[in-house]
């Protein structure tokens, strides 16, 4: 199975892109984890990038906030997936982020999730690898089967009471 | 290869999201476009995502505006890649359609792209097909260089001015 | 008298819609609560849309933040009025959840309250049902006149000091 | 059957307008319109309001601009269901009309549907008489039905070419 | 000297507008405090409005959050300058307020401050009362002149450590 | 009577501010108008407010876009009322030069009315002028009187139809 | 005298772009000009800002819509003042390429001006340029001057109609 | 060397505002601050900045929040470059003060760094001197590869673990 990219532009953003490699733990998929930012180490974010495809990653996942390049730059440098979480940082609510993530020109995309939506990130990023993948996306099915019954066993207790 | 579903909540849609429909032929990715609304049809709209797998789709991209629940509500249906078009409409700008479509809860991810970027949900489709298909891959990268020299050679011309 | 389904996306969102519960109680109005998820539990969220009618359902409150796709959805199944209730989550105040719940297109309406405006969902329930129970309406002029009397007591109390 | 009270703040609102009024006949829903203004006609404004119930209104559907206070006003006189919608003017995309229309204090509700959304303030009117006149629910079922075979029509002919 | 009108939706207002007081005691302008709300006391909120000029107000400021009716319904009903201060409520930070309060059509103008601006309401109260109170005009520019050495102030200790 | 200055910080703003000018002459009020820019002419501007008292102004209007300092700038040098007008401009629908012109600090206020709202400018300086003078009260509640039978007469027609 | 570089990520940008090559030209600043592309042409725009200072740029100039990390990426590869203007593009007017131009991260500072402000980019090159230059000091002395001059022509004429 | 003047226009801002100065002090460049504000000290806001040439300022840093006049009256007065630090008030998130302090309107331009980015203020007005200050460019390269290097070896330290 291909390898899964965490880039994340500081290890303050760890506790939250950490949740990403949780959900790829739990089905089961390689992945590695790297601080790079966009502006301080672009030279390294470029290489990470370029050599993803050789170094056998499927998907990049890279967390950023403020002006958050670091997803569209790696994007700029590589064909593979890039899935951008904009991250809430100290003001405006994560929206510089997300408007930096998702905003990107045509030819360059960039799959947006949600402010802080590490764990969407990791979602996403193990639905793309189970395009071609059938045992994954039957993971990937059980778990949804999962989410579905702890909702309803949510409302029936609920109704129970 | 896997098909690529283009679904729209409305055929005033067409315009923007035929653009989509346009880079993936010029990547000989075959598609099939619906028209499919998540409040007035949603029933077809469940039954498409339910049979998506079935029928041989890898990614489906899902354009709408204001309210935009279509990209949620297929990606609630399949655990194939989702990726969200939010479009812009009479007013707002396309910020309701992109927040619509962007703040998925945890576990039912949705890929989002630009407002109106429908072209870059195709591009996004052909990168996560390309994740297992090195052909289609080699494609994307020569379309790259070619972006790349279309950028430096307007440079070059302006120079020579 | 029909009854009020109160829906919402999360037990998490269960201390806010809550509070529509309460209304509802002070006007002796019955009720029913139910946890369905419109991306989690799509299937369920339909049918009990669906079967609102045939269970002698009038109105439904819907409370649900970030892409709020639930009163929509619920809108989509049945012909009978549909309240939504933006709720505010970690990030953006409930700007996304109120857009995702008020732009709603043609021939599928929601009746948007307040984010967080759980109250007001029950109020505005309890004036659709009054709508053809006049002893109801009166009800609901009674609390109108103590609403009133509460601030002009107020009024009364602080140019006393 | 009640009446629908049809109300706007400028006749200027009159082409947004006359749409809610153009659905309400469709299902044979009598309706009468108003100019009435909350800022520089306050004191008609309220005595409609406070007169509704007794000339046999159900719903008033209220729509204005800017400071839209109209809708607000309405229901701080009445206790029938007041559906606000906000109305775009030149600056701000109708931004200030909906949160002055959507964030109603707790008590005193509004249901708040779509900028421009006179339509749907319709189809909501005719939602909430038809909780107590299933004739009328069936028109409006039917109307569903109508709708949807229009959005899979232009899908078969799309998908026929 | 006419009086100021102090007017507050809520009590819950009261931290917020009772800085107001203050400022107005400091220049010994006579004023009157009441919590009327545009919605739960429309009445009562009309007549203190309609009364004013008979009982001598000069001024009168209005405080209110959400969808912030009262400062525009108070200036709908006299022709004596209206300050709305919008609040602060729990969500959206007052732009609500703000945009309910500032954004008046033509004709009936209320007099806009920052959001919890209440201290600024009071000054430009006084800035009015004081165009033919030429003693007053003298206080406020002698409460300007103290305003500055205060900054000078600071600024020269700053500079000696 | 006292007069009024309007003040603007360019010509291209004189379509929108001459708007002030008209409303003024319809009362009979005496003003003044000029191009004074905070940032392009920033000692004339000071000058100006300066020197308003003495010269019998009683109000300033000003008018401004984008990062709109202007009113704020009259403000900080005179203790009579500024009424600030923030302009729209190419981009962003005014919302920066209602922000610039509203959120002044506690001490210097301006009196904001809407965007684009030079007509409102005019009324509040009528206004304002009238606390002392009851012969123009009379004049502003008998346009009060005027604009009210406009709207009914309006109503009036609609329902003759 | 130092080069000033201009660059833009399109040639779609030159309209409002060259504009700021104009105010060069009217201080005799030596600039050349370019289209480099943070997405499309990474690796010549890393190169081009790793070699401003060998090849005698002073400051450069950088203009780009949307995501826009042109700026920035310039900043990351560079010490010399980077000045960004964010530019509307067709939705949005402009926020995105502002947040994503002025949020810059601690360490790798971006100097933005106004969106599509690219005049005011020129103006701060040569007030950069100036700080060194007492000749250049003057010329851009003189240019307020003859500013301030056209302002007060302008309030001349007006008031002798 | 030239030096740069802080000015803050109240001293609550000093908390933000003295990391600029532990910038400037890290790469030796002399400095002096100041508390002035555009609103309640003009006259001396308007004489620091046109008396700065001579007294050998090269750079002038302005924090302020709210209607952020002070960057822009400052830049009215000088033609050495003037960097904008919007700070985030009690409420809006320093939004107000971002566009007060970036919109300025062309001839008269400000460098606006992040909502509280006081550090990159410093960062910026180090590059400025540094344009024609060899010395202090080879300190600004040899700070960017430090923190060059503390990404990396954060980077090292996490996949050694």
């Amino acid at each position: 199975m291909k390898k899964v990219g965490i880039v994340m532009g500081s290890d303050s953003d760890m506790e939250v892109m950490s949740k990403a490699a949780g959900v790829l733990e739990s089905f089961g998929i390689p992945y590695e984890m790297h601080i790079y930012s966009a502006h301080r180490t672009p030279a390294e974010t470029a290489r990470f990038a370029e050599e993803a495809i050789g170094k056998d990653f499927g998907v990049i996942i890279a967390g950023a906030g403020m002006a958050a390049a670091l997803a569209g730059v790696l994007a700029g440098h590589t064909v593979i997936p890039i899935i951008g979480v904009p991250l809430k940082s100290s003001v405006l609510d994560g929206v510089d982020a997300l408007l930096s993530t998702v905003m990107m020109p045509p030819g360059i995309p960039v799959a947006c999730v949600a402010i802080n939506g590490s764990k969407n990130a990791a979602y996403l990023a193990a639905e793309i690898l189970a395009v071609s993948d059938p045992e994954l996306q039957e993971k990937l099915k059980a778990d949804r089967e999962k989410m579905k019954n702890t909702v309803l066993e949510k409302d029936r207790k609920l109704n129970e009471e």
